[in-house]
């Protein structure tokens, strides 16, 4: 079977069982969770929240890109979320690599040099306080939006406040 | 109890449960998904796949910006995915609107206009057709590297396949 046909035999199969039809485009717990695309943990699970309650970001490292913050923006202006919740998590891809090292790796795979700023970094706290503060100077959300920092360990399961 | 409490006791008995912890930095099933922030879907529950097998990439609209691109050459050449699956949903806040419209919606909440482009679209199958072809004109992924594309009916739960 092609990966095409599996994944939508499962897909049939998580239909039948959906019972999420009665949810809407507003997210109940008026939150949006940014976090990393890593494939160990889901945002909502590591969280507790349930189907309907937050928006996730995710992409590489869970950074407050301009594209994450372009998602955010419309989450809060246009979506009704109030909280941000930024996760970042030990063992990342980006952790303690450098945009040459990644850009060579490109490079030796594809044979083409991207100038991508891969926005890696060297101390995951300090990244997590980082994206808090770059969003937090961001004039493009509502009074009262409150943006929280955390970062998840992907060996114990545990997530550890980070104070900006 | 504040949200950053409530959040905190939902992951101490999320953590308590944990049996994730063996998992790898690279995903197992070597897929990256690019989806929509929707709060009604998990990426991975929609295609039946199990926690480790994929990357989670997820924005406004599961749009194939310069930051998803960023994450999918990151999750391809240094960390082994093959495989992209795109998915833009029914029902989406960027389904239908214009730029201008969401900058106003901005501006009456927060006083400030942004120059964001949101990455609207008019027709969810185009916008899927679209992303799609711009990865696969993308050089910065391995030989052999296959996007597919599905539009996700958040009412029913069924993915459709969308040819490029």
């Amino acid at each position: 079977m092609t990966l095409h046909d599996e994944l939508l035999a499962n897909n049939a199969r998580y239909a039948e069982e959906l019972s999420a039809g009665a949810l809407r485009v507003r997210p109940l717990r008026q939150i949006a969770i940014l976090t990393c695309m890593d494939s160990r943990y889901t945002a909502q699970g590591v969280l507790g929240l349930s189907m309907g309650d937050s928006h996730v970001i995710r992409n590489a490292g869970g950074r407050a890109s301009d594209d994450a913050i372009r998602s955010l923006v419309l989450s809060s202006t246009a979506l009704g979320t109030r909280w941000c919740v930024v996760i970042h998590h030990t063992d990342c891809g980006l952790l303690g690599v450098t945009n040459d090292e990644l850009q060579t790796r490109v490079e030796a795979v594809t044979g083409v040099r991207p100038s991508i700023d891969f926005l890696p970094f060297e101390d995951v706290a300090s990244s997590v306080r980082d994206d808090v503060a770059t969003l937090r100077a961001c004039p493009y959300f509502p009074p009262g939006y409150q943006v929280l920092g955390f970062v998840y360990d992907v060996t114990t399961g545990l997530l550890r406040s980070i104070e900006a």
